[in-house]
């Protein structure tokens, strides 16, 4: 099957794999707001982990290498490389038994949620997952009013199905407000999101 | 639970041309003496993903950016970045609805598994993998004799703590024999090791 992203949305992905960067400084004091998606993610996993809550890590970027100095007595550099994409989502991990895999989306968009956040090689990741027994799922991230959302991969999928079928280019806000659980910013970890996998894994009986 | 993909959308599942890609080059039974261990697990997994059989995959080497360059119309350069040590084990994924956690390692010794192979953090990472209900373990490779091992994590935790209690900085051969799975060579997939995995559920009694 042709896999074609959606509006050469694959421009995004080098700028994005750089805004990861370390390099980036970060943003701690007075956080939430100032925080993106994936720092609340991290900053909520580094919490679970430390409490023995749960294991669950951001994958690295995958690095296309093409020159690597080795200079004596101090460490390889790499001197040219590239950003690959990923044929996965970003984080998975395990919790309470289950295996946990997700990706985190944001968008600026205040009434809807574009579904070309979102790539065809994820959306079979995670079909597969699920396939395997997993508890799969998306944040998504309203930035412009800060509202958080994890919405279950199996309600993704309907939406992303539908879009080839003469379905929208986006999901509603009103449904994702049905489909989805909220996630409130608290102080410890920031965004408690294990509170909404509690209630996927009780609705799905496992 | 019952797994339902709207539109029948099952088929889309990638992997499944992937394995007749002819862009993978097909390994003969003569082949998998210049195969490296990474690249037999690696060649292993793809078999699994494409029969739908488990989802794991090797997480990308993470690096730390210092200098990327963005040049109008073509793809974002890396000019200067450092290999980091990962925080987490090689591999992971899910199967059966187990989470499933391991590290892969090889020695050109004859006779016992250098234990300095090991980082400390790879072992806390699958201790606490292992306290979140994880299926964890390590493939030992002695590549001398061209023979791999599956050693279960609990198993590994007693010979690395025992190290620092005045025992053995190595682990025997006999007493691997002893505590791992023998992976016997096949066609496809090269290492079976998944039937290892499911001796490892069937004993935890999970």
């Amino acid at each position: 099957m042709t896999i074609h992203y959606p509006n050469g949305n694959q421009n995004n992905y080098p700028t994005k794999s750089h805004a990861n960067s370390p390099a980036i400084p970060h943003v701690s004091l007075y956080g939430k707001r100032g925080m993106s998606l994936e720092e609340e993610i991290n900053d909520s996993n580094a919490y679970y982990l430390a409490h023995e809550i749960a294991v669950i890590h951001k994958k690295p970027t995958p690095i296309q290498l093409v020159k690597v100095d080795y200079p004596k007595r101090s460490a390889a550099v790499i001197k040219e490389a590239y950003f690959r994409r990923p044929s996965t989502t970003d984080y998975n991990g395990v919790y309470r038994g289950y295996y946990l895999d997700f990706d985190a989306k944001e968008t600026n968009n205040k009434t809807s949620f574009p579904l070309k956040n979102f790539h065809e090689h994820q959306i079979k990741h995670l079909k597969a997952c699920i396939n395997q027994g997993g508890i799969c799922f998306a944040f998504l991230k309203f930035t412009a009013i800060n509202v958080i959302y994890l919405l279950p991969a199996t309600k993704l999928f309907i939406y992303w199905d539908q879009q080839f079928d003469g379905g929208r280019k986006s999901i509603p806000l009103k449904n994702i407000k049905q489909d989805s659980f909220q996630i409130k910013y608290q102080l410890n970890p920031i965004i408690p999101y294990l509170d909404a996998v509690d209630k996927m894994i009780a609705e799905s009986g496992k």
